[in-house]
Parts: C-alpha cells; sequence; structure tokens
C-alpha cells in the first residue's frame, strides 16, 4: 500500500506540496519557505483534503516558530494558517497539537524550536499512515457481497499521508474482491474527482468510471451499488458530517436504494466541541469557480452564483462512521463519544 | 409574454435554428438548407429542448418533401430525421403527424408538399404556444405560498416555441407573486441550465442563483423551496418520465423535504405506447462532453467515462404532471390516460 507519491513533505527545510491543481496532466510540487507559502498552498487548493491540509499545517507551524522571535509572533503565525480555511478541523487540531507539543518542550526558539515542530508534524503523519490501514480494514470488513462502489471528491494519499480515508477502504475492499468498478463522480466545481481520484484509481489498476455528478441518482437506481464511502472535513459530537457539497445528496440517494453510506474519518476529524453540524463553518468559495467552465465574460451581465463547498450530512444518514479508533454504527452522540475518546 | 427570440423559425424555404451550443456568449443563427442539416442541428443540441426538437423535425419533413421525388424518399427522409436523437417523443410526434397530414392532403410532391407540410409545422408551433400558456396557468396555480423555486436543464422559450415548460410555470408564478429566486443547477455535462436558463431568466427580470448540481440537496435542506418543476423528453403510460441527467435525484431530494416537484409537458410529450420508463430508450453521448472541461488530454491514459443525457423519474417521486389538458395528480396509468386522452 505504499504510494509513489507523498502530498505533503518536509524537505531541507521547507515543506514541500504535490500541486494538486495541476494533476492529472502534470505532477509537479511547490516548496513553500514561509507561513505566507503554507497558507496560500491551503487557501488554494495546492494541498487539499482534510487530513493533508492537517499535515501542511503542522509543518506550517515549524516554518511559524522559524520566522519568531517571541510567542506573540509564533501565536500570530499559527492564527494565520489556521485561517486559511474554516472547515476541515483538522488543520486547528494539527495546529493546537503542534503548540501543545512546543509548551511541553518549554517554548523553544530558533533552530531547536523548529526541530521539535517537525519531529511532531514527523509522528502526525506516521498516525496518520497508521489510522489509514486501519480504517482501510475496518471499512471494508463492513462491506458485504461484491459490485459497485461509489465514492465522492478524493479522499485517497492526495488528501492524506497514508492509503486515503473512504479511498483506502475502496482500495482495501477491491484488493478483498469485493468491488468490480469504483463509480467517481468529477466532484464540480473543482473536480477533485475527475482530476485525482480517477489518476489515483488508476495509479492502483482499480477500474473505475467517471461520471458527472448528477449521474449518482441513476447510477444507484440501475447498478449494484454495495458502498457509497466518502470522507469528512468535520464530524460533530452527534455524528453530522460536513463534507464536500453534494455528499448530503449522495447520503439521500443511498438511503433511497438501501445501500450502505460510510464516512470514513480519523479521531482528528472529529470536533466534539460542536454538538451538531448546524455549528460547522462552512466556506463559500468565490464564484469564478463555477463560472470558469464558460471562460471569461461568458454571461453578458454579472450572474449570482452559490458556491459553497461543503455540505453538512446529518448522522441519520450516515450507515457507520468509520473510524481508527473504531466503527460508528449507528451515529449518535453517545456512540461517537465511546469511540472517538477511546484510547 | 412575447419573447424577443425564437429557437425555430421558418424562413425563405429554410429552417432556421438559434444557435443554442453558442449561448450566452452570442446570439447567432444557423440554417438548415438540407434534410441533413436539420439531423446535424438536433444532433449537435444546436436545437435541444423536446418540444423545440420536435418542431424543428416537423420543419425538417418539409425539407424532406422538398427533397424527395417518391414516397419512399421522403419516408427516409423523415426516418433519418427520427434517428437525429432517440429520447425525446416529440420528434417522432411531430413527423408522424407531419406525414399523416400530408397522406391526408393526397400525398402532394413540389410546391405544394412542401407547402402543406410547412402549414402543419406552424400549425404545431400554435399550438405548442398556447398549450405553454396554459400549462403556466395549471403549474403556477398549484403553487403554494411564496419562496424559492428549484428547476433544471433549460425549459424555456428556447425549448420550446412559447413561453417554456416549467420554466414557463415558474416565469408566471413569479409574475403572481410567489416566487422569490430561481435557483438552476448548472446541467452538466453540456451546462444548458447555467448557459440558457440563467440567460432566459436574466431576459425576463426574474432573480436566480447559478449553482453547481451538487448544490441541490444542501439548498432543498436549508432554504424555503416552495417548487421543483422540470419538462420532460417523454412520459410513459404509467407517469414515469425520462428527463436531463439528474431530474431523477432532484425528484428524490424533494420529495425527502417535503417540497413538491411538478414535471410539466405537453401531451407531444406522451408516449402511450410504453408501459412504463424501463421502455424508454436513454440516448449515450461522448465521452468528450464530460473530459472536456479539462481541456485536450489532461489524463495521461484512457479514462472510463459514463454520459448518458437523460435518466427516468418513477411516477411515485412525482407529485404531479402538469400538461395543457389537465393537472395528472398523483401520476399513474388510470390519470394518464384520463387527462392525455381529453380532447
Amino acid at each position: 500500500m505504499n504510494q509513489p507519491y507523498q502530498s505533503v513533505q518536509w524537505k531541507d527545510g521547507t515543506c514541500v506540496l504535490l500541486d494538486q491543481r495541476r494533476l492529472p496532466s502534470s505532477l509537479t510540487h511547490v516548496h513553500c519557505e514561509t507561513v505566507d507559502a503554507v497558507v496560500e498552498g491551503i487557501r488554494t487548493l495546492t494541498v487539499r483534503g482534510a487530513p493533508a491540509i492537517g499535515i501542511a499545517g503542522a509543518y506550517g507551524a515549524a516554518l511559524a516558530l522559524g520566522e519568531s522571535n517571541d510567542e506573540g509572533q509564533f501565536v500570530t503565525g499559527l492564527a494565520r494558517l489556521g485561517a486559511a480555511r474554516p472547515t476541515a478541523v483538522n488543520l486547528s487540531w494539527a495546529l493546537n497539537r503542534s503548540r501543545a507539543r512546543w509548551e511541553q518542550e518549554g517554548k523553544p526558539f530558533g533552530p531547536a524550536g523548529v526541530d521539535c515542530l517537525v519531529q511532531e508534524a514527523h509522528c502526525i503523519v506516521e498516525e496518520e499512515v497508521r489510522s489509514n490501514v486501519e480504517m482501510a480494514r475496518l471499512g471494508a470488513d463492513r462491506i458485504d457481497g461484491r459490485g459497485v462502489a461509489i465514492t465522492y471528491c478524493n479522499t485517497g494519499p492526495l488528501a492524506t499521508a497514508g492509503v486515503g480515508t473512504a479511498l483506502g477502504v475502496l482500495i482495501e475492499a477491491h484488493r478483498q474482491g469485493k468491488i468490480e468498478e469504483v463509480l467517481v463522480p468529477e466532484t464540480r466545481p473543482l473536480l477533485q474527482g475527475m482530476r485525482l481520484t480517477a489518476w489515483e484509481l488508476a495509479q492502483h489498476d482499480i477500474p473505475f468510471r467517471v461520471i458527472c455528478d448528477n449521474q449518482i441518482p441513476q447510477a444507484m437506481a440501475r447498478q449494484r451499488v454495495v458502498v457509497a464511502a466518502v470522507g469528512a472535513d468535520r464530524v460533530a459530537a452527534n455524528g453530522d458530517a460536513a463534507n464536500k457539497i453534494g455528499t448530503y445528496g449522495l447520503a439521500v440517494l443511498a438511503h433511497t436504494h438501501d445501500c450502505p453510506f460510510f464516512v470514513v474519518a480519523p479521531s482528528s476529524t472529529f470536533d466534539l466541541s460542536l454538538p451538531t453540524g448546524a455549528q460547522i463553518p462552512i466556506e463559500e468559495r468565490a464564484p469564478a469557480e463555477v463560472l470558469g467552465i464558460l471562460g471569461d465574460n461568458a454571461h453578458p451581465n454579472p450572474v449570482a452564483v452559490g458556491n459553497p463547498a461543503f455540505d453538512v450530512t446529518p448522522a441519520k444518514w450516515i450507515t457507520a462512521l468509520v473510524c481508527e479508533r473504531g466503527v460508528i454504527q449507528p451515529p449518535n452522540a453517545d456512540t461517537v463519544a465511546e469511540v472517538v475518546q477511546r484510547r
């Protein structure tokens, strides 16, 4: 399950991001030598995927420390990183963890401080790699029968540090002979499915078919879909899950067609401080991401556009939350607390 | 409710199509002087929308007669037109009607034959204009309260000869003060919503917002949507309706959120020869329509793509079929037969 590519790496004192905006046509990297560069990388989706954003944040924290002469500067740097994108909780989770480690070490500045934060980021990476493997195993075990799988957006190695969250489950289930083909919704507006998931499945030699997002319902009605598996950007205490816009519809359609709907998310994606999904901040992105498909100035007059990057799926539509600490089924405040607080 | 543009016209012995591929950036026309040109215009979506395709077919029949010296040639011309696109029944309906009129007139060839078929096409246009007005009235009357409306693909004047089917209902409901804003899903892959419906609503000064198709579920959950109204390409005897891919999902989501779901279709769109929607032929179009969004050769290897242009919504998810002969609610074999066979 080793990947020939990594979404985020630390090399020679810089945070190196695989440039996901340019896939699949070219595989290039962006070298971030400053906090600002990491913020820009997260904001522009050079790196995306909740766990990968968290890791970029952790290495960004090391850069923030290197740019700081006092605690105030460091905290400001962390805040700049934390504000890069609002929805994925992995970012603030990683920054909080980096800061806690730094405080534990006696708040060192200079090379010693940078080194302690790089080590903490490496730890996060190692834990995510292991949690990916564990979620893949737990999720694949819960798939019954053999047939078509459907996923959404991108949740593979590009979105994480390991084999992926939902895509990790499907890769493992395919290895076990349970998956004939993966349906890959393109995921408008930025096409993470068509560009990234299709590319990753090709790397793994897993049969797949790219579809427009609006083909999901008919595919559910006419094909034997044995599982719909997605990732998450933030899961509230009651099991409500924010994920890429469109996920909620997939959940409703899966329910309508008696298809299991799995949200696959490591414990770092859970935010037990929020009682329900209604409190999750939803990022609204630029209209140009939607209208750009037509080229510049295609519309003679300004056009109002909605572009929320995420939606919230209520726990009642989720068959199971697959976390590395256990499978949460059915998801509710009690089952979430029981599994996520497990050690 | 007069339109400053018409999707299909007859001018100086040619069938003139408003080139819907180039909207909204430019308003140009294609002049079809031959059957082949009309077939190409239908196949390439220069003209689209089930009623408009029927009208193009009717004028195409006149061109077919002009190209024929005997009945065999004429019948072959009609068959070429009928094969241009498979799903919308309005095309074969119009061609059958043209042929019946020609037979009724004693099978004239030359200018007299062409003239009788042009007159028949004019009749179809006039009937569709009247039926659009009637459906707009019947549909708008059935909308309760005031709020947001959602539509899908394009069902306005561009898709018809008059004010439109579903969009005609929304235009009339807006006039009555029932609609604050229309949500316009872009309608991948060819963006008939973003390109055509947005343009038409702007022409009518009706507030609207363009959204990606995958935003529909969250909009349903978070906004006060008083109606979801769509058109149809073919309605079977039991009320199952084929329409643009994604319609089925919109119907399921509308049901989940207690939102009335109207299919607005003139009697020319009903195919009582098909017992259910399972018998409706679904056109599969070229993968390039889906992948083209990335530019040429973005994927290093060939990618499997699904591109069905339509899906089928079972009657059980349809609140009402709005036909010019009456509102069919709830739709089933008995209510469909009762209303559609009404004179």
